[in-house]
């Protein structure tokens, strides 16, 4: 392995040479090339690859390797790996991973090769697949791997390091202890670095920390991320009904569940589908997409409803029309703003339940204010236009209804969705646009043909 | 402290038990209840208070909790309490705060106040600060800290677990000690976990893992957070240009850059302020977003413009401007949709500047597919409306294009930004929205008119 200082990036040289010896049927020199890469760089490689070469590539790495690289691959690239491997690499892949990592691969599999799998691989693997399988996959027992060291509270720091030394394979990344009682039920936790101060003797439950975090199996992914946010966690003990140590959830889990979490929100607020990104179907992606598309274009058809029953009026100024998209943009932006922050908020945390009413006042305040200086501006533009200050007034004001009603509607679809326990991110922005856009110009055409009838 | 289990809400009641302590002076009963919470909780707490029941409980906590609490707290929260402190309360604090939260805190602060602050601390916290300072708040000098342990390779693990005894209480978190040679340079990682494992008088050299990841101080945080990411590090360490061990970085800082990073994505994207989710002033939020509804307003007012160049058309048929809204959202979505997964790729990585022309050649894909669905529907739709089948036609061709040219150009802005080293979030949507609404328009109505101009 070599150290990668500053941006490993996959060359162009590299990719032709792993070709060439492909070609070549060169697993010597290929092996050789692979074995001074991180597994995270073969498998930025391997995407790079076609699925011929791809398998050559699983058939020269051993079966540990090929399994630290397969879980690095981007998921759509992962899942097509696992559709060209056979079911006896798999099943010596499966064997060499971690238990939360074996547990997610074959979680995605289907249910009869799965099946095949779990029947296929050693005891004590199949056991851990059977232990994590049942969780749901954004739960905390979902994330959780059962490769953790638990010591009993009367046992010694000596028999503790002994622990360590039995389970040093199999636990690869140690940062703390977790104690137990005679129930098996969490108790304290020992940091690594408390333990390597004291002396052999010493008994755990003296030196242990009783006051330890944990989350059920069952809390939401969401609710495990926020915890180990606030109180700068580096892994997190997780325990069942009977409060008893079941997994750990470390660092790396966190922060794949952070970028999971975001991009589901961003995904659901631009109406793309998660994880397209790496997706490279585009007939997938199409059909993903399209549902948001043709929602908003059954949606914009009220906004032509709209304005049809205002047909006199845009008749009459024609110039009316005109100022359509002016009056959706400024109602779509500033509903937009109003969804992102709320949305974003209520995703980090920063926007608790107890903070509505406060929040939804500032939006209101900001559109406000925001509102009167567009609706002078463009009150001021119509008016000059169209020779017409009285009707630009007329245009300024219903700017400035549009944009309070924008505002409000931004702000509060995510609430009401959240209080729905929805996922607030869950279609908000879609949603919010195209009523504002009806709405907007629904307040645009009832303000001037209300002024049209009044000067008669 | 209490252990927290599930989701820790400061409940109502809580809120209003510390307020009534303070409004009877009772710091002895505050006093208690405080030490009972986390930092984390306190801060939580802090945020429901006004200015005057802040500096109360700020003068109840010891410095060191705090500091613990301050620095938990949201920024607008925080800047708001370093006002009110006093000089002298500040630099206690500052004092106890880990080296890289005393750099953010007093590299926030006026310039005055800052030099005031570093001449009245400690002097071993005036070096640290004047050592951090320096460098950019978006670099790995920015975010790391000076709290690590290094040892050099021909000492023992004896020595190496000497020094961690003599920094116990400096270093809270410490998972590896890093390893170096006669000028300070980093050779080697070793983890705790292997540390614990070897017998005292075993030379550090022969079990140090010498490839050890590490960045440049002047490597952009983005580029930090990758590696932690790929390489799934609990710390990484920091070097300068001799390859000088002088700093590290732990994982929440890494999940702090990437909330931090995230938020200003997506801020950027929709118009509006970073870190106005807890900012509470409505005037500097409207200052903020103000701009981004300027600048589209002005946009659309192109838009205006587009439509009164077609005002015969228009006047002719006045059903052209009903669905003047759906063809900009058309326009809109599938543009806003290339647009968010082309920025949100690019932030985590997953589409490199070498894999663009094919992401592109998709984007292109999945707009003719799904220009074709939209626009035949809208075709039938319009036919059926205005009773016209062959305008239907146009309307339903024009929307392929238009489809089309907003796909490109939701994808291709992102990517230009990125090659000219702005980030592509910056107002990649909005931009791209308002162009969308021009172009959208545009190739509507000269279709449209084309094809009444052809028959007469």
């Amino acid at each position: 392995m070599v150290a990668n200082l500053g941006k490993p990036q996959i060359s162009e040289k590299l990719i032709d040479e792993v070709k060439d010896f492909i070609q070549q049927g060169n697993e010597q020199e290929l092996g050789k090339l692979l074995e001074e890469m991180m597994p995270a760089d073969v498998a930025d490689l391997i995407e790079h690859l076609d699925s011929d070469e791809r398998l050559f590539i699983f058939k020269v790495l051993e079966p540990e390797g090929a399994g630290d690289v397969l879980v690095e691959v981007e998921p759509p690239v992962q899942s097509r790996i696992l559709e060209d491997l056979d079911d006896e690499s798999l099943s010596e892949i499966v064997q060499e991973l971690e238990s939360d990592d074996a547990a997610d691969l074959v979680g995605d599999l289907p249910a009869d090769r799965a099946r095949a799998i779990i029947g296929s691989v050693r005891e004590d693997v199949s056991q851990d697949l059977e232990k994590l399988l049942p969780y749901p996959e954004d739960t905390a027992g979902g994330i959780m791997g059962l490769e953790y060291v638990a010591i009993h509270a009367d046992a010694t720091v000596r028999d503790a390091i002994h622990l360590i030394r039995e389970k040093r394979e199999e636990v690869e990344n140690l940062y703390h202890i977790w104690v137990v009682d005679d129930f098996q039920r969490l108790a304290g936790v020992i940091s690594l670095k408390d333990l390597v101060l004291e002396p052999g003797d010493r008994k755990i439950r003296e030196i242990m920390n009783p006051e330890v975090i944990s989350v059920h199996a069952d809390t939401d992914q969401e609710e495990v991320v926020h915890l180990v946010k606030k109180y700068d966690l580096v892994n997190i003990p997780v325990v069942d009904d009977q409060h008893r140590l079941i997994g750990r959830i470390t660092h790396d889990d966190i922060i794949d569940v952070i970028e999971e979490e975001t991009d589901e929100d961003i995904s659901l607020m631009a109406g793309v589908v998660n994880q397209e990104i790496t997706e490279d179907s585009p007939l997938k992606i199409s059909r993903a997409r399209l549902p948001w598309l043709i929602a908003g274009l059954l949606g914009e058809l009220i906004s032509a409803l709209v304005i049809s029953r205002f047909e006199t009026s845009v008749q009459r100024i024609i110039a009316l029309s005109f100022f359509f998209p002016v009056i959706m943009a400024m109602g779509g932006s500033t509903g937009n703003q109003a969804a992102t922050v709320v949305v974003r908020g209520l995703a980090t945390g920063d926007i608790s339940l107890v903070k509505i009413g406060k929040r939804l006042l500032v939006e209101m305040k900001v559109a406000l204010f925001n509102g009167l200086i567009c609706g002078m501006l463009l009150g001021l533009i119509v008016g000059l236009w169209i020779a017409d200050f009285r009707l630009g007034s007329v245009v300024g004001v219903a700017l400035v209804v549009i944009v309070l009603n924008a505002s409000f509607l931004g702000a509060s679809v995510p609430i009401a969705l959240k209080k729905l326990h929805f996922d607030p991110a869950l279609g908000t922005v879609p949603f919010v646009a195209t009523s504002n856009d009806i709405l907007g110009l629904l307040i645009y055409l009832i303000f001037v043909t209300s002024y049209l009838r009044w000067i008669g």
